[in-house]
């Protein structure tokens, strides 16, 4: 493999707007003022301040009280991911998750020896039509579903948003069925434009939702701070399946510090870049690749999530591209099955620009030069099977 | 509960030679120097400067030679722990720990469902006879024991170090049963005089064995740093249970560069402080306690075991203690099937001087005051059964 000069794959922070002064400064105080709490042990829920930062984080963005004593640090969100898998369900028990998804949680809950169910996507989202008819048929079989596992805001990879007025007839679908819902909402703080929809926590007050969220999307991952919301006694119930002592006081409080006055300062501020970035992947793709892909035009988060003729022989398409010096994802990664669909996702955060420019012709050509036919664009949606 | 002034309860390190100055010019320094490192993912291995620094004073204590690449990094030891249990051993599986051992372990392990058998311990250790003994129980009724853990070194909560001859004989024992042994060396660095044992996995080259460590005890828990040193493939297992994507960079880089001289000068220094708490808590026991208790003189580590009379009423101490401002341990947290078993356990590594000076006394006139007989010192060795 040649060296990567176009590293489209991992979903990294942008470097750029990494707040190297601010974190210096409070890393300087908390050091010195914090003796006492980074000689102890954290404790499951983990450092106050930071857990009081992420309530207001919470409460500002959805309009809604958060106790504090009810979010929990983890060692990021996917510890959190983890622990809902392993509080909800046990080996073998169904699960519902979208058919494209995050990676971390799926090969997490294949660990888990979770049986998943991918629900097909459309543009507002998980079809609910498909939702019911596969929640119905695990009860007839005996063998409900343990919990629906969804990203509803920016969605990881295809980038969609559930709207509010289908959010609600999820959670309607959910209570129906009995069954709770798993909110990954760790994209939602990097918003480029579009209406807000509201955490699905914040339209239900069902106990057993659990909302899991991150600062790795909005500070940095190198920090592994995620968190979950939880009441009890489903609070309890995931507190009882960690056993790690609770996360890193060091971290918390140097974060807790840097956003003593809010997140939104600094994510505004991050956002701003990023939306830059989105526009000269999107830009860079219409200029290349309009005869032939489609794409998602995200209105938040990381990813652009790319539909490629079906007559692209993938295997060919990922050796040259590495070849070439430029990495994504392909679409088995986001597959619920691992199937080999004819998707990619790019990730932009942590490019440079000059990268942005230079990386999508090379990615076009290599596209082009990996087709196994002359027919013409075959795809005109993101999702449907047309 | 009235405060507590004298809280000899939870196993902190110690605030006193927190070495502030230093750690915030190393915060300073890498948030500086790795913002590519931080704004990236860890990967399941952790930070590879402090996985190189953590192999460096295992080689140097050991004598032995040290892969960075079998060094994990871990949320704090208990991680590593857990990974353990989960990686070598199912619900209901036989496993084998001390008689007393770390809560934590303990708390993890019935948590995961396994099944622990205590090995009484004797002033070297686990008694090998009776392990040998318990091993054998379970092969014969066909559920062969799936690891042995034990505390070799400055064991918590018991203090005793096993010689070199019996770790030895140890290894024999499990190589006879074929099973492998989790060791946890965390207090190891802790050292205050007397002779130095040898790790034993650097008695074994055997790669089923699963070694564990930690910085929790000689800089602070607060950073959440441990490790294991696994070879392949039990490397790849316990990896494959690991789903948080990494352990924290912030911290790990912040203690790589504070360390990058290596780990003894400042582990030195800290044990000074510690070995003047160590003799402070001994020679209070001495004047106070010699006619009624028994307890160790631990040659390292952060606690002293303490055997109390039998006719003591331990529910009326834990309270009256309480009332009194004074919190210890007691014995029954530590007994692997919770055994209500007339010891305590004393932390004094985070305590001042004067606390461990004016605390001492106050559990003294407690344990008198909660005696149920008249009856003279019960018991002369910390172990037997007398």
């Amino acid at each position: 493999m040649s060296d990567i000069r176009y590293d489209f794959g991992s979903g990294r922070s942008n470097p750029e707007t990494f707040p190297v002064a601010d974190l210096q400064a409070a890393a300087v105080r908390v050091i010195a003022e914090q003796i006492e709490e980074l000689n102890d042990y954290p404790g499951k829920l983990g450092f106050a301040p930071l857990r009081r930062a992420m309530a207001q984080r919470e409460s500002e963005r959805e309009k809604v009280a958060v106790d504090p004593d009810h979010i929990v640090l983890t060692n990021g969100s996917m510890q959190a991911v983890t622990l809902a898998g392993e509080a909800l369900a046990a080996p073998g028990d169904p699960i519902i998750v979208e058919e494209y998804s995050y990676p971390g949680t799926l090969s997490a809950y294949r660990s888990l020896g979770l049986e998943m169910s991918g629900v097909p996507l459309s543009a507002d989202g998980m079809r609910l039509d498909s939702l019911e008819a596969e929640l119905h048929r695990l009860q007839q079989a005996g063998r409900p579903a343990k919990f629906i596992y969804t990203i509803s805001t920016y969605q990881n990879p295809t980038g969609f948003t559930m709207p509010k007025q289908r959010r609600l007839q999820l959670i309607e679908i959910a209570r129906q069925f009995d069954v709770p819902i798993v909110e990954d909402n760790c994209y939602a703080d990097v918003y480029y434009e579009g209406e807000l929809q509201p955490a699905i926590y914040a339209l239900d007050d069902d106990p057993r939702h659990i909302y899991i969220c991150s600062l790795s999307k909005i500070l940095a991952p190198g920090l592994r701070l995620g968190y979950f919301l939880a009441r009890p006694p489903m609070l309890e119930k995931l507190l009882a399946r960690r056993h790690d002592a609770g996360s890193n006081t060091l971290a918390a409080a140097i974060v807790a510090e840097f956003y003593r006055d809010g997140v939104w300062q600094h994510t505004r501020y991050g956002n701003e870049a990023l939306l830059v970035k989105r526009n000269l992947v999107l830009s860079a793709l219409e200029a290349e690749l309009t005869d032939l892909c489609v794409w998602s035009k995200p209105e938040g988060g990381l990813f652009v999530w790319v539909r490629m003729p079906d007559d692209v022989d993938r295997t060919e398409l990922w050796r040259r591209t590495q070849a070439d010096g430029f990495a994504y994802l392909p679409g088995a990664a986001f597959h619920y099955a691992g199937e080999n669909v004819p998707y990619l996702r790019l990730a932009f955060g942590h490019l440079s620009e000059a990268q942005i420019r230079d990386g999508i012709p090379v990615l076009a050509r290599c596209l082009r030069e990996c087709r196994t036919s002359n027919e013409p664009m075959q795809h005109t949606s993101l999702f449907a099977r047309d």
